[in-house]
């Protein structure tokens, strides 16, 4: 048995997040189908991370157990060959029997994106949530910087997560305009259940004024749920890249 | 009555092309249902031009000729509603009733995009045309750059067009990379059938190497249709901008 690393992206907008669940297709279970009819077997895979129903990826590493002789080009090939449309690998490789996707995961960083333009917009309906006002990407970029650093982001989780340890470090955080499209991007050593939806919902009270760009430190600082912004929609969220650190098991940062 | 100009967008994925045909879903005829619904009358449209299946539009200009006294922001909101998530208005202005949409039009810009990341991206598949090679880019942006200015286009037409005057001019024709993204962007006074699409053809054999960039003044001199290369995908192609020169519309080019 070989222990494989498989980087995909995908739309995900026909399912129900990365996590297999009973009744409901899931990208997991879309890539366990893809990868049976390859490997004649249905390996388990476990994901870096868990994305909600309607959040997409265009970087996202799962690992895997198989035998066999398949080359990680061809396994590639392979598995696209069998994926649905909306999910593709671009990358395979062999890493050592600890390496974990999950727990080997040094950090990730997301793009949140909202659309102000003044009517709705057809390419961007899926990828963006859209906003009917048009949104001061300036007090939330400067709303932004104060997400910077290591922080208890107890405030910035969704209610019943079982997580101990709140603690975070965000190491980008930053927003800037292209046309009708605000994005929020945001690497961090990792994050809280609905962090990133959360951080979006403030950062858009922010672009609304309906929130000061210098109360965030306050928010941030008060650990309360209630003090943040609403948790934006699955459907503008992006996860954009997947970080495993140092050279031990061979794969270094923003290598992949 | 009073003739209005009105902007829209669309993905043209589900669609053939603009122009209502019997027996098929055209963006014309889902253009007059929702105005129909709207007006309480289906009046006649008429569109900038005719765009082929599965060609998208960022901005695609038509008019129409309707009574009442329904205000331009409330016509756009009103066909917002009826129409499809696949088409949005977002520019509705009254123009004198010599305008035309097509005839007043003075120029237009579309893009053609390429993919040559190594697997298919889901993100992109119904934008840009795949290839699986990597393309050489400053070849292309070299070869674009012979298309510039007055030229007899006659090779770069599908055989069959009934159009007479085969000369146009171009004022921008660029290749640039995006990661994975190539896009050809040209504009010009009027474009014959097809031929972005050959155009698009032509650089696609530069970029594989197949074609040297430096032959092109001889391809398009030709005016031999056997010469260009292929007719790239239609769904690689974008109408970009649609441009009405001169004050006296009232409508000055980039305005819109």
């Amino acid at each position: 048995m070989r222990r494989l690393l498989v980087t995909i992206r995908y739309d995900g907008t026909a399912y129900h997040g990365w996590q297999v669940q009973s009744n409901a297709v899931t990208v997991q279970s879309a890539v366990q189908d893809a990868l049976e009819q390859t490997v004649g077997m249905r390996p388990n895979v476990t994901g870096c991370s868990r994305t909600d129903t309607g959040v997409h990826a265009d970087m996202f590493c799962f690992h895997t157990d198989i035998g066999g002789s398949i080359s990680c080009d061809r396994l590639v090939s392979a598995l696209n060959a069998h994926l649905p449309d909306d999910i593709a690998a671009y990358d395979c490789r062999e890493v050592p029997g600890d390496f974990h996707a999950r727990y080997s995961c040094t950090g990730k960083r997301y793009c949140y994106r909202f659309y102000d333009g003044r009517s709705r917009n057809p390419f961007w309906m899926k990828y963006a949530s859209r906003v009917p006002v048009r949104l001061d990407e300036s007090a939330m970029n400067e709303a932004a910087a104060h997400f910077m650093g290591r922080h208890d982001f107890a405030g910035f989780c969704s209610v019943g997560s079982s997580v101990s340890d709140t603690v975070r470090t965000v190491s980008e955080s930053c927003v800037r305009r292209d046309g009708d499209v605000v994005t929020f991007s945001v690497a961090a050593d990792g994050f809280l259940y609905n962090m990133v939806r959360i951080m979006a919902g403030t950062l858009l009270d922010v672009g609304m004024g309906r929130t000061a760009a210098d109360s965030l430190p306050q928010i941030v600082a008060s650990c309360d749920r209630k003090m943040a912004g609403a948790t934006a929609k699955p459907h503008g969220l992006i996860l954009d890249k997947v970080f495993y650190g140092g050279d031990r098991f061979g794969v270094r940062k923003e290598e992949i």
